[in-house]
């Protein structure tokens, strides 16, 4: 029950009974593993244990409260450029805090895979940055008079697709048993998402307007001319247009 | 503990459960209530409770496993047409459950609201949904030799985005009360998913080859072209590299 006060050179408790717990769990599987062992095995009290973790799932997890904190910071520092390729940046964020240590990363896929309580843990976190995401777009475009009706549908609809897109790569480089460039599968599958819902340059959105769509003479073919800058989703919604009223 | 095992007119077993557990809840809490406070209710004991549902989360949900098996069956069904209109009309099952039971659906929101645990049993819920339309759209483009790659990365993040626009078309109806027209509100939703991500009409996907895309002489305009039933995606990565090449 003692606890170090002093400016100490070991690892800060916290880490202590991260590294103490994942550990057990490992050997003993998750659901084997009981708060007194682990307090056990960091040498301390239980009380310790929920100073640092409201519970033995929190301690799986111990740097997603970190992430988000560093991703809300993140958002709230962007100003100006696409806010779509804003919350790709963000997401990346998620994928550097797994890139940092590989092995735990790689170890804690697999320990979720076969803990059912774990899985769901993992998904009120990405929901977390699902909303953290979603609430930028929607802040940025609540100050954009181009933004148009729907802002609110669209910031949850790409808020979702960037969430995706992130686990897709970030799954695929954690099956792959961490090897390989994490970074390089997470781009690529960004890279799908900001191209689609991103605005196509560093041009502010109001050039929307320019944005045409004329269909052909015959039902083959559709024409389409459009201002650069224009996002998008914009172009994407005449084209449709023209499609369908053709 | 008596069971009836006549072909009786009074509702199923299953349904008491459901409904005197909701009572409850509503009246007491969800964390306040025990299961023996159901079964007590209901008239049953308590393994009759057990045998309906696994929890007391269940009980809140009774429908979602009746509605993932009707959308699974759907999509088996499905044949032709383009594979992201199928997952839209798929998700449009899930809302028709919402809506054949306003009132239910509205009270169940507001406690989900309030339960930690309940949010927590709907994310789980949302992510089967979303897998099962994610499996549908893999399996179809794994049959499509036009599909291209990447057809499993953006089956994920079509499916997160036909769930993210569903999601937010039913809460805006549940927010409002169960007023309104449920299913024009997820309409209009999923055509923003449909628009972007669908075929631009019932032809087959093998046309998209023909779609070209010219940067205009200036750097202000481009102008593009594309046959009428390539896919709006391929049409759009198409611009976009039209865009960034220029």
């Amino acid at each position: 029950m003692t606890e170090d006060r002093r400016p100490a050179k070991k690892p800060p408790m916290r880490d202590v009974l991260a590294e103490a717990a994942f550990a057990l769990f490992l050997e003993r599987g998750f659901e084997r593993t009981t708060v007194d062992d682990i307090v056990a095995r960091a040498g301390v009290g239980r009380r310790s244990f929920f100073r640092y973790f409201p519970s033995k799932e929190d301690a799986v997890f111990p740097d997603h409260e970190r992430c988000l904190a560093d991703m809300t910071a993140f958002l709230a520092d962007a100003e100006g450029g696409d806010p779509v390729a804003t919350v790709c940046d963000a997401a990346r964020l998620v994928l550097r805090m797994y890139a940092e240590n590989p092995e735990f990363s790689v170890q804690r896929y697999r320990l979720t895979r076969e803990v059912p309580g774990l899985r769901t843990y993992e998904l009120s976190v990405v929901r977390r940055y699902e909303r953290t995401l979603a609430g930028h777009l929607e802040r940025r475009w609540a100050e954009d008079p181009s933004a148009g009706p729907d802002a609110s549908l669209r910031a949850e609809v790409i808020a979702a697709s960037v969430v995706a897109a992130h686990n897709n790569g970030l799954r695929s480089w954690l099956r792959s048993g961490g090897e390989g460039d994490a970074g390089a599968e997470v781009d690529r599958a960004l890279e799908l998402v900001r191209a689609v819902w991103g605005e196509a340059d560093e041009r502010p959105a109001a050039q929307v307007g320019a944005v045409q769509a004329v269909s052909g003479g015959d039902d083959e073919v559709i024409v389409m001319v459009a201002r650069k800058g224009a996002p998008m989703w914009r172009v994407v919604q005449h084209i449709e247009s023209a499609l369908g009223s053709a």
